[in-house]
């Protein structure tokens, strides 16, 4: 009844744990390929795609165009704060995704800190890009992504910079580091912000 | 290294296809037992009953105490619309189900008509009862869902009472009836409404 392709989702993936999930928990319902995003700033996409590997998911590189990197990083510089550039960049990406894809997936939480897509922006998305735009960890809490992904993965977090996943914030730092030097980084980037990397699936 | 209880989830199940695919994803992560709520007026959870055999998953009924659902329809009716009584009964449901499980789930999706939680009364109620909530469904649209139900269920779909199923509105309708007469209902309840009973899985 469903054609290959309709089956397929493309997840963004950073190769941390919360990405990490998504795919799993999406594996069960359709056939999944891993996307991650660069903007030709640094090499860290190559942690994806080493995780990616581990979980067994076809991965794919998505080259962005520089200049959406730049305009994130205007609207950080202007705003003071990561919150309204990561939300442009991300909607980018999901936007690239979609050009290719007709179900398009992410990790974003009930409680994220960064600001989702409203409904409204949601359902623009799917009806101008003829997709369908899921978040399967949408429902749960995180208490209950920890339970999860303690049950599933061994992974290890990281503080700021000290060993860069796949994230945007990445190369959006890298930008800012090299146009305005890193104390404007201390300036805009919370200090306690960690990301993880996902190391082994359990038995 | 998480024990058996730590790993059963309860999911609020109707027989409809939301609940069912609900049960469906998280059978993948869980041990999921299906819980159906009656207030004793009616024998509509002999529906949910027989598609909870039908996707081969242990069947929980729960006895609620009639006087929520006198309490429900006497907001119903000073209303005159029945979002927030139907948001009073399952908040009370949920927290019934709460007390002898550690995981509880439901089927409420993005953009549901009936008023769902508040992020702010999922993680009291997450906090009070000790549990984790989760919202599988929560993260897909009603066409993503079209998508998903129609690939894994063969269903049927309902107007207004002609085959009742489980849900609450069947044993409110019932009350308002016994209580104030069918012209009442009418008044109260959207003509379009629909529900859904699974009677099949598709190979």
């Amino acid at each position: 009844m469903h054609s290959q392709k309709e089956n397929k989702v493309s997840v963004l993936f950073s190769g941390g744990k919360d990405s990490s999930l998504t795919a799993f928990i999406l594996a069960k319902i359709f056939e999944v390929e891993l996307v991650t995003a660069t903007f030709g700033l640094l090499s860290n996409w190559k942690q994806a795609e080493k995780v990616a590997e581990l979980l067994n998911f076809p991965f794919k590189l998505l080259k962005m165009d520089e200049k959406i990197l730049e305009e994130t990083v205007q609207t950080i510089i202007k705003d003071g704060r990561p919150a309204n550039g990561i939300k442009y960049i991300h909607k980018k990406v999901l936007e690239e995704i979609a050009k290719n894809s007709r179900l398009v997936a992410d990790g974003v939480r009930r409680n994220d800190r960064v600001p989702v897509l409203s409904i409204s922006e949601i359902m623009s998305f799917e009806e101008k890009f003829k997709v369908h735009y899921i978040q399967p960890l949408m429902g749960f809490s995180r208490k209950t992504l920890d339970l999860l992904t303690e049950k599933y993965f061994l992974f290890n977090e990281y503080k700021g910079e000290s060993f860069p996943g796949a994230e945007y914030e990445f190369e959006i730092r890298e930008m800012i580091k090299r146009k305005y030097g890193s104390s404007k980084i201390e300036e805009i980037f919370p200090k306690d912000h960690t990301h993880s990397i996902v190391y082994k699936i359990r038995d």
